[in-house]
């Protein structure tokens, strides 16, 4: 079936939206904890977050120009930090919930039944219920032109995360801390990790490891 | 376990890039295809494809500034043109060797015996393997700043699926295209969904569907 960009655009509007969200393939499943200069903390779903660089560390979210996520992108420029928590299988309802319209008075953690959690370094709540937390200083945005939606981006400043996942290569085990991932706009996912595979080098078929 | 930006910065470069790409969480697997003004075919593995808009549709994807990816920098700036492939159980080894470093004047369709594909309306080779196959047109870059990544968006432009993955509301069934996953580096990941959640309202808990 060949679907081109007309059909899409004659597509109804929320049929649109989980069409073309779930294009983008598997996606992140994370929580951006924020808190506003006057102390409120907000918790958002956000299924945009990658990996930017490694040195120094940095990870970028991509923010729509409207809607609850001003809230988030707002706390960022007032306080300058965010946390990105893992989303996993045990939280995923009430990380979903987060996603509802609540006025900027109201704080998710409350709505959502998750636990703010403030560790020194990073003024941001992180979610006590995730097993991998970011804290990160925000240091750069960039608007995308096309649609005024912004690419953030932040430094890694701290990352809590369980003794037991952590392998010896770098490689953090995901499955291990119950991370899921994200397909369109409502699908939750379990994964099951087929292999790892050796460093590609030309010439040389890649190897699957395990470990 | 608490790791700090110092821990970070002093860990080994490969360790380092291993770890940081760990934090992500799963990502979407998929490969760029691209053709130089010349005609040279070119093929890359990307895992930082996001959603950047429905209307008009937009996908995102960050570019290093080093390595094999310039190639494919290169050829969409001559061309325009590039589509995204989501990668399958089928063809994820073959995937991950694209990442080797190959010359410009190879191709990486060859070197993994993966099958080009032109389709007319995109000036840009598709993943003939590949179940879900999303041609674009280039519409803006952004630099990052502070690590020289580029932030590459393109306007979707067609999009070739199988018939029977296409759900009723517009959601796209990514576990029966095969579609997968990646950790880190180089893990790979089939996926199960837990459900499907209804449209978060304040108030409102989240139900469960699955169709």
């Amino acid at each position: 079936m060949i679907i081109t960009e007309q059909n899409i655009l004659e597509f109804d509007k929320i049929y649109r939206a989980a069409f073309v969200n779930s294009l983008a393939g598997l996606k992140s499943a994370n929580l951006i904890g924020t808190i506003s200069s006057e102390g409120k903390t907000n918790l958002a779903i956000f299924s945009s977050v990658i990996h930017v660089g490694a040195n120094p560390p940095l990870m970028g979210l991509l923010m729509r120009p409207v809607s609850v996520e001003r809230h988030t992108y707002a706390n960022i420029k007032e306080t300058g930090y965010f946390t990105i928590n893992h989303i996993n299988k045990e939280i995923y309802k009430k990380a979903h919930q987060s996603s509802a319209r609540y006025e900027k008075d109201i704080s998710e953690f409350d709505e959502c039944k998750l636990t703010p959690q403030f560790i020194e370094a990073v003024k941001a709540p992180y979610v006590e219920e995730s097993k991998i937390k970011i804290g990160l200083k925000f240091v750069e945005e960039q608007e995308i032109k096309s649609n005024g939606t912004i690419f953030m981006i932040g430094e890694i400043i701290e990352i809590i995360l369980p003794d037991d996942i952590f392998i010896a290569d770098g490689y953090i085990d995901l499955e291990k801390a119950g991370t899921i991932a994200i397909s369109g706009l409502d699908g939750y996912h379990e994964t099951k990790r087929i292999a790892r595979l050796s460093y590609a080098k030309p010439g040389v078929e890649p190897k699957e490891f395990i470990k």
